[in-house]
Parts: C-alpha cells; sequence; structure tokens
C-alpha cells in the first residue's frame, strides 16, 4: 500500500471498530502488547494508532486500568436542520440582491423595454452570424464532451492573437471562465479574505459592488473625475492602507463611460510597482468606442506582471453564453485554475463556437458593424434625454462603452423614477446599485445599445413623461 | 442625500484631502469651531468625522497644538507582485489536481481510447436529439441573452416535474448550476468553512475529494459494503462529531457502482434528523441502471427538508453544456441563489434546448435507447475483463452507472499501469484518486458508455497486453 504509514491503517481499523459499535461504549481495549501482535505490527505502531485515538476523544486512557471506549455526548433531539443556522456565509445576506433584481427582468416581463441590462444589442444579433458558429459547434461531438480546465485550447490560442500582447504570448497565460463575472469572482476568492480591503473606482459596476461586499471584502473608494480614476487618491490610499488589489475598469468605465488618460495610466502602473499592489483590470468595453479608439489596457504597458486582465464577449457579442476569461502572468492564471478545476469548466460548447468565430476573423466586422449602430441608439437616446435637460436633469455624452449616466433633477428619488418606469413598461438600473451605501442616489443608468430604435424611442417617451409627472408631484 | 450621515460626509471629503493631497502630510487641520463654520454643520459632526480619522490613522491629535495630518509609513520598493504570497487560498495548492489531469486528455489527444471520462457515450450523441434542440435553441435570441439567476424558468418547471417529488413541488425550490460540480461547489461553500469536517463514502467521486480538500474541509470517511454506505459507522461518527453535512452518492456510487439498500436509506434519514446533519444527495446516475430500476431518491422520503439534492445533465446527457441543478427547501435554495448570483447565471442557451427536450418528453427516450447502449458496452467490457480473472484481478459487475472498479493483481501499481496504457493508446483513472491519501492503491477505475464498440475492444485489448507484461516484469 505504497507510502501510507502502517500506524495509520492500524488507527482506521481502530477507529472502524468503534464508530461501527463492534468496540462498544465502555468496552476495554485489548492490552497495547496483544494488540500489536493480533495485528502484527510493532508496539509503537499500536502507541501512536492509540495516541491519535485519544486525541480525538474516541478512547480514553485509565492510568493502571487499561484503555476504553470513550461514552458518547448525549443527543439532543432535531429533526429539521436549521439552514440559518447552518450556513457559513454571513456576508452574503447582508449584501443586496441587485444582479438577481435586474437579470430577472427579462423573464418577468419579455415585453418590457430594458435599458437595464447591458449587453450588444438585439439589432446587431442578426448580423453578427454568431448563430451560424453556434449551431455549427451544436453539429459537432466536441460541443457535448469535456475540454480542459482553463478552457478549449484553440479558444485560448485564438484569444491571445485577439487580445494582441506581448505580456499574453502564451494560451497557457489565459483562462477561460464562465463571464468575467466569475473570472472577478475567482480572483476575489484567490487574492482576498474576509475583512481584506480592495481599492476601487466609485461609482462603480454593481455586479463587481456586490460580489465584493458578499464575500466580506472591505472597499475603499477612489473618485473618478474626466481623466478616469483620481490616481492622486488612489496615491494616498497606498501610502496608508494595503488593498490586496486594485479593481479597475479603466476603459469606457461603467457607469460613467470616463476612460482613463494617458499619463493616468502611467502613473497608475508606477503606483502598482511602486506599493506592489495588483491591478485587476476590466476591459470589457475596451471595443466598443463610439468614434475614437480607446487608449491601450493597462497590460500592455505592464512591465512586471502586476496587471490581471479580465475581459468577455458578453459585451463584444451577448451575454448567454457565459464566456469571458481572464490573462496574466503564467503564476497567477496557474493558480486561477487551480480554482476553476473545482467547478470543472466552462461549457464547451460556446467555446468552439467563438473559437471558428475568432478564427475566421468575424468578431472585427461585427464589431465595425455594432458600432455603427449603437453610434445611432446613443444620438437617439441623447436626443431624448437633451429635451430633458431644462428640467434639471445632467449627463455627458459617452465616449464608448454602453451607458448614459444620468443626474437627476433636484428632488427626484430614481428608486421611485425607476419602480413607476417600470409599471409603465420600461425599465433600467437606479443609482444606488454603482455606490457603497444603500441610500438613495440621484442617479440613473441607461443601457442604449439594448434596444432598438424604435424601443428607445418608447422608452424613452416613457421616461420622459413619467419624470414630469414625479417633478410635477414633487414641486 | 437621503438617509447617509452627515458626519460620513464631512469624514470623505477630508479623507480625500488628506489622500490627494490636498492636505500634505504634516500640515495642520484647522481647529474643529472653524471647519464647522467652512462646512456648515455642527461642531459634534466635526468631532465625530475627526474622531473616525484618528482611529484610523489619517491624522493625530497632539493635545493642546491641534491636529496634524499623519506622517505616512516608509515605502517599500517592490514593483513585482510576489504571487505566491499574494494568494490567500492556502488549501488549493496542497490538494492534488486530478480533475485538470483528467479533463486534458480529450483536448491533448483526440484520438485516445478514453474509458477516464464519464459520460453519455458517443454512440448515443447522434441518437439523443439534443442536438437538434440546441440548433433550435441557437435560433432563438432569448438564448444570447441574460436569464434568471436561479436559472430559466422553464427549466426549472420542466425540472420539478421530471424528479416527480412532493418534497420539490415548485421552480423556486430549483438553482440551476454550471454542473452539479459548481452546485456542490456552491453548497461547500455555504456550510462548510476551512477546517471544518464532511462525511462522505470512501472510496468516491475524485471531483468531489478534490473540491473539499482544496477547500480545506476535513473529510471523514465512511466504507461501503454491499449494501453501500456503511450506515452504523456513520452513526458512530455522528454521536462523536459534528460534520457539517454528509455527502452521498447512494444510487450506482461513483466509483464503486453500490446502491445504497432500502432500509440503510430509512436509517441514513433518520440519523441526519437525529443529529440534524444535512444530507447532500448527488443522484448523477440514477437513471442509468443496466437492468434493474434504483430505489427513490433519499429526498423522496425526506420529511424535514434535511436533504439537498443535486443532479446534472452531464450523465443523463453529456457534459460539454455544463448544466446540472440543485434541489430543495426554499430556504437552502434562496441561500445558494445569493451566491450563484456572485457569478450571475448559468450559460442560457444550454438551458433553452434542454428545457425544449424535458418538455417534448425526449429525455425519457434516449435515457432508454442509452441504457441498451450500456447493457452491450457493460458486457464487452465485462467479457474482456473475465479473461483477466485468472491474473488475480477483482471486480463487480455494476448494477448501473458508468464504471467498472477494479482491483488489480497483487504487486501491480495503478499508476504505473495508467501510464504505460497512456502511452499506448488507452486512458482511465487510477485509484489513488478516489481515496482520501495521496498513496498508490490497487484499484482503477473503467468507464464503460463513453466509447462504442470497437473502441472498447481495441483498448480493453491495449489494457491486457499491457497488465499481461507488467505481470511479468513485477514477477
Amino acid at each position: 500500500m505504497g507510502r501510507k504509514p502502517i500506524y495509520t491503517s492500524v488507527y482506521n481499523q481502530m477507529k472502524y471498530k468503534i464508530f461501527s459499535g463492534e468496540l462498544p461504549i465502555g468496552s476495554p481495549l485489548p492490552p497495547e502488547r496483544k494488540l500489536a501482535a493480533e495485528l502484527n505490527v510493532s508496539r509503537n505502531t499500536i502507541v501512536r494508532a492509540l495516541g491519535e485515538l485519544e486525541a480525538e476523544g474516541l478512547i480514553t486512557g485509565k492510568m493502571g486500568s487499561g484503555r476504553y471506549v470513550e461514552a458518547l455526548p448525549p443527543v439532543p433531539a432535531i429533526s429539521r436542520v436549521d439552514w440559518n443556522d447552518r450556513h457559513a456565509h454571513r456576508s452574503l445576506e447582508s449584501s443586496p440582491s441587485h444582479m438577481a433584481e435586474l437579470l430577472a427582468i427579462a423573464d418577468d416581463d419579455p415585453h418590457i423595454i430594458n435599458f437595464a441590462h447591458g449587453d450588444g444589442g438585439k439589432r446587431t444579433l442578426a448580423t453578427s452570424r454568431l448563430g451560424e458558429y453556434v449551431k455549427a459547434a451544436a453539429e459537432r461531438a466536441e460541443s457535448y464532451y469535456f475540454t480542459s480546465v482553463k478552457g478549449l485550447p484553440q479558444l485560448r490560442e485564438q484569444l491571445v492573437e485577439w487580445m494582441g500582447m506581448e505580456q499574453i504570448s502564451s494560451p497557457e497565460q489565459v483562462c477561460v471562465t464562465s463571464g468575467s463575472q466569475e473570472g472577478l469572482y475567482m480572483l476575489t476568492t484567490l487574492l482576498a479574505r474576509p475583512g481584506d480591503a480592495i481599492v476601487t473606482e466609485m461609482p462603480t459596476y454593481f455586479g463587481s459592488l456586490q460580489l465584493f461586499t458578499s464575500l466580506g471584502i472591505r472597499i475603499i473608494p477612489v473618485p473618478l473625475d474626466d481623466e478616469g480614476m483620481r490616481v492622486d487618491v488612489l496615491e494616498g490610499i497606498l501610502a496608508r492602507t494595503q488593498p490586496r488589489f486594485i479593481y479597475t475598469v479603466p476603459t469606457f468605465h461603467n457607469p460613467t463611460g470616463r476612460t482613463l488618460s494617458l499619463s493616468r495610466r502611467r502613473k497608475l502602473l508606477a503606483l502598482s510597482e511602486r506599493y506592489g499592489v495588483p491591478i485587476v483590470e476590466d476591459d470589457a468595453y475596451r471595443h466598443l468606442h463610439l468614434h475614437t479608439e480607446a487608449p491601450p489596457p493597462l497590460k500592455q504597458w505592464d512591465a512586471y506582471g502586476n496587471v490581471i486582465y479580465l475581459n468577455t464577449f458578453s459585451k463584444l457579442l451577448f451575454p448567454g453564453l457565459r464566456i469571458g476569461w481572464i490573462a496574466g502572468s503564467r503564476q497567477i492564471i496557474d493558480l486561477v485554475s487551480r480554482l476553476k478545476e473545482l467547478s470543472i469548466s466552462t461549457n464547451a460548447l460556446g467555446q468552439i463556437a467563438l473559437a471558428a468565430m475568432l478564427a475566421d476573423g468575424a468578431l472585427r466586422p461585427h464589431l465595425a458593424n455594432a458600432r455603427q449602430h449603437y453610434v445611432l441608439q446613443a444620438k437617439l437616446m441623447e436626443s431624448h434625454l437633451d429635451s430633458l435637460r431644462h428640467l434639471g436633469i445632467r449627463y455627458e455624452i459617452p465616449a464608448g462603452g454602453f451607458y448614459f449616466w444620468i443626474a437627476l433633477p433636484e428632488g427626484i428619488e430614481a428608486r421611485k423614477l425607476a419602480q413607476r418606469c417600470r409599471a409603465a413598461g420600461v425599465s433600467f438600473a437606479s443609482g444606488d446599485m454603482f455606490l457603497l451605501r444603500e441610500v438613495e442616489q440621484p442617479y440613473i443608468r441607461l443601457c442604449y445599445t439594448h434596444e432598438g430604435e424604435e424601443a428607445i424611442h418608447a422608452g424613452m417617451s416613457i421616461l420622459s413623461k413619467t419624470l414630469r409627472e414625479l417633478m410635477e408631484e414633487t414641486r
């Protein structure tokens, strides 16, 4: 039986005899000498095994009178498991359930005008050719069987080419995830323990906020201005605290749409290096500029491997396949895949479809086409918003991404507006979701990419009408 | 700004001034009175905000001489993040990487004869009609967008009907997961903390062992005999320890193929109730009997909601879609979905395909057809094994499930046999994976469902030849 020590075997045999009742409670154990002879092992082995049993409280040694099987503790009558008492994940319940709330919208009412979900729009689905690739994948047997933990090798090769960064030169530096949210979940679990702190822009993506607070991670907020994250504030934080990592959406930030300037990108990397704090760069919106391309990702200037890069097909294409990826130094990717292994791997079918789509070069034309739609959709939504400016709303015209981040007129409650609009058939996210504290925040986020022009027109008309009504009421 | 207390706002303003350098290190803070006037708040508010800043070490109060911005701690020169030092998940590295090892087989060599993976076989894929449903799902826009955290409502409704248990009467008692492995991962995270103990059969499914050890959970093993788990031994364990849950595969157990008898099912439930310990019932192989149907699941006799039921389409059909489910009392399912929320949801496309397949009643005919294949495949593999009996191998003919669990002849090392066979083009799992300690165990597990008859014949011939050679060598 190889390397297994003999005393372990003796220990196990004795334990089973006790647990199974073969050695009943209170019964005396044979003397060490006799046990050694019976089991054909040395007396030392017996002593060691008995020592372990004693340490576990299974037997009790009475000086001079040998050893006995220990009596059982009294049994309470329980019957029903109390799950609230059982579960070991306290922070989970105390954090708000925004993700579930938003995701249920489409299932609850398929006809709702949806400005809430951030995804590639309905208009571009048909022209994306993704469906063709999924159907082709459906014909292949490999789609129905297991693939590697890190993901389909062909997809990882394509992703290396797609990213086109010197820093990510091998498929072994990529781990495919079930959306970038699973990626962030795994990284947070790997890099931080409950009670640890991380730094992130504020406001930020509600999915990340909910994730951090649910895992009991403290969030140190950094404000944004026109050039993105205030790295001067970040420096003050890093000089005084030791966050586990910096989570940032530097390009077309969600929800503000802002992009970190070139000089601040350099500064942010320098800070990461100076203080040895990793950066988790969420680059989901990179290719979704409306007019001008975004500056290069932080990862591209990362000299020391401190940046972990996250991206997802949920924004490049559509979120239903749940496929994203993490890229980084081999060391961190190997750690990530050890964790990924615990839930096996991401669905093979979607990976096969996307690998083929990338290999055919079909993603770039889709994005070029999608951007044309998004420009029009953003313009249309903006024309409606513009007509509300005189009511006191404020917003910036986004340079990319999926959203308008809108400050409401004085005295208008975002949640109330959202509830009224939902009842009237339009759904969107309210500002409190994107902020640390569960207080009313006078912001809303509208996604302009999901719905086609007709629905944008109809939805914005409902929103305008509802806002005007609310203003009348609160006057 | 709603319920947010005023001092928090003052605190945040002061903090940003310090972090951003507007109030440089060592600079004096204005007196409380002056600050209160400047910010138009009460002096009490100022005192409270300054108190928080002081507690965080951002300012220092010198008696009689006012407050100053605290000096920064010295900055070490770090540059490169040390990931080994950073990562917070120690137990992950110390556990073996069996899952990754086995999963990579098909990607590394698509032509290998695969007795390693446990899944619905290649022979039944074409006749399963699953491909048709996936292609139909690929045509539907909903497949590419978000669905609910708990899973597509239509699929959950179908699953309630499929399970047909009084105990699971509502779709709200079901949470769709990315395979049952994700289900077990979530349940373990919810119910146990590192250092806690759980109980399970030994040997058992390597994926569960790896999961538990990677999460730092202690495993208390219970042996099996012809009637499945030794519940008498379990009783001894429960009387003396407080495991967080009992993980069991009571029906066509992996790898032994054994099924818990009716009387022991009653006893197991009674023990769960007596000691208030939850049961996690992994029922993946239920419908995969070769001749006689399995006894009802534990969940069906669960009077108190103590049983959490796990199942997966990976075994009913094929694993590539990564879709399984958890069913249980509303309370535990709500907790599970809070955790599921953190990684958003399972892919919509696969859920839509499977919901349609169930609604059409196409799963039962597939299973009936698959079982016919599996009977033949098991028989063929057994005929090869039978011819090796005289060499000293031992095994039982399984009544269901996917595997033969084979004890090797004296002196033959399972890992060595596996390596030799793999080099010769045949792959399978070696026994050590299914046991708690990383020692050589003279067992191998062969899956008879994955490969068609020709490949079984070819693979078993290679295995026989390799075994004979090894026996010659070790003689």
